[in-house]
């Protein structure tokens, strides 16, 4: 038994893969599997507008707005964005709390100009900006709602004078939002929803048409809204295995109840962190994500053979990004809270060997 | 027991599906699922690394050809290709053989201009051109191998004075190419490669960098060469199931072995359609696919009667794209020649009792 503290692609739950297993050998009983059959099939249809319904449900969805399932990864969507809603010579304005955020700002310079609004990166991004203004004049305005490489998380969005763009990768369907405060929100679906190979896109269709741009069919949003996400063939298994995590994640009580049992996992592992003389958090605690829980050893020579403890306690993925350092523990949906005692203990454990 | 003769995504073989499940269960006996683990792993870079390794060595692909795995289908290559080939005000060479063409062909306006050399269109797309020339100052020339939608397929390629482009989706690893031939070769997997949701390119890398476009990083070949395939998550378990399905081609003796067994599979339903009084081909002889075969009935009150008893003896996905109508048998890589003389067996006992 493995304790899947991954970044993404991270933990699913076992249930959804034991499914999901079934039907890459026989789908629903139809002698065929889920990777072998067309999407234009009434057995695929049916997963897609499942797994639609659900994101409109879990999400409460209002009305006006399409939700797309894509191919790219967030990546892309750091294009799509601007190309979808950037005049040309406009400028859109960007929070940069991030790492993500930094590479979602690279990509506007290809289609006009990214304003940053504020940035954390003199402090490594431990802290996220509050304190700035958002221009009235910008196209829209983009925001990195978790930041899985540090560990910040905005806990509160910032009323906008223009519609707001949110990365929600590492934290989509973690917690309530009222999608009705965002034009856009994006997230790969690695993290809380489902496999590595596509991307949830949820639009408010009034923001687009705007830019005055001609933009290629795959990389229009129109278009994938007139396709319902089949302007080509969409990427089945990663859909369907999306929609069985989806439908999971309602049986367990939705967006509601993961986030109880989300704020909980969170809280006894910072509370340890703060706790045992070992280890420290890294992000400002205020900002502290409830995904993604980094943490750094007091004395780095302590690193390596605390990873090997977590090692030999089936604990995997705990080691920080290479370029944050350190150990991050990700606590997804999926991640029961009996693996963060696991890992509680052994951080316990390993203070009492290391006195 | 299906007998499996869908457009795409199509067939895969049984040990493949096999192998499949139990990774999305215990990938490898790590303890978890391939679905769950990072594409930093070293578990994947091996998987992505063995994939690269087969395509080589089932193309003979040469020195100076990058192997990329991408996410978005043929449908996004439609774009990327003049996004990365064409400069600005520049003119790309385009072979309109099918409905793929078509598409490809309306994608170019995003960039340049589009020299169709000829077009099949006055005919249904039931032939393949061959009698045109290919303009010297085109940024390359692109082709599509197999028309999926109408049956027909390039058993020559054309000598051309610029980089050939060539969108093998339906027919990539049926037969032996001359990878040399190519200055860009893409295929979504979908067909005789794995499941939907990964898109092979193989491309020449002396033919980048000379369009003079700034690319965004996620539409550049540059960026995703630089990457090797991992500048952003890619899309792990479409990759892993095209490199077990890539094994099992070799296993199989590799593309010159399954080239025989492809004809010998077109051969005998060829030929039965030829013989067969109720049934007759699409496309012109020469030109015939030995990928997608499409026939029609003579008399069209004949074709629901036909398919329910295709539907009776197990034989699945029969029926012509919706814009073609009459019959389509695609006969992928993973279609034993056994399902192949089930169909003929039915067109047999169908004829016998329509007589």
């Amino acid at each position: 038994m493995k304790h899947n503290f991954g970044a993404g692609p991270g933990i699913l739950p076992h249930e959804v893969l034991k499914q999901a297993a079934a039907a890459v050998v026989d789908f629903n009983g139809i002698g065929l599997s889920i990777l072998e059959i067309s999407h234009r099939s009434p057995e695929f249809e049916a997963v897609l507008d499942e797994a639609v319904k659900l994101v409109k449900e879990l999400f409460s969805v209002p009305e006006g707005y399409s939700v797309l399932f894509l191919q790219g990864g967030a990546s892309t969507q750091f294009a799509m964005v601007p190309y979808n809603l950037l005049p040309e010579g406009g400028k859109a304005a960007y929070l940069e709390s991030g790492v993500w955020a930094n590479k979602a700002i690279k990509e506007v310079k290809y289609f006009g100009e990214a304003q940053v609004v504020a940035t954390a990166k003199e402090a490594n991004f431990t802290y996220i900006p509050k304190d700035f203004e958002i221009p009235a004049d910008a196209a829209y305005f983009h925001i990195t709602s978790n930041n899985t490489i540090y560990g910040t998380q905005l806990h509160k969005f910032f009323p906008s004078p223009v519609p707001v763009v949110c990365d929600m990768s590492s934290d989509i369907f973690s917690r309530k939002v009222n999608v009705a405060d965002f034009g856009l929100i994006y997230a790969g679906a690695q993290k809380n929803m489902g496999p590595a190979g596509v991307t949830l896109v949820i639009v408010k269709d009034e923001i687009l048409g705007k830019s005055g741009r001609k933009i290629p069919s795959m990389f229009n949003y129109q278009t994938q809204i007139e396709g319902g996400s089949m302007y080509n063939t969409p990427p089945v298994f990663a859909i369907y295995v999306s929609m069985l995590t989806l439908n999971w994640l309602k049986s367990k009580g939705g967006v509601e109840a993961i986030e109880k049992e989300n704020e909980a996992k969170a809280k006894v592992l910072y509370d340890e962190i703060d706790r045992n003389p070992l280890f420290k958090g890294v992000c400002v605690p205020e900002d502290r994500s409830i995904m993604n829980v980094c943490f750094v050893t007091e004395n780095p020579e302590l690193e390596k053979p605390f990873l090997k403890l977590c090692d030999e306690k089936g604990i995997v993925g705990i080691k920080g990004h290479r370029s944050a350092g350190g150990f991050r523990a990700s606590i997804y949906n999926a991640l029961p809270i009996t693996s963060v005692y696991v890992l509680i203990d052994a951080m316990r454990e390993f203070a009492e060997n290391n006195k």
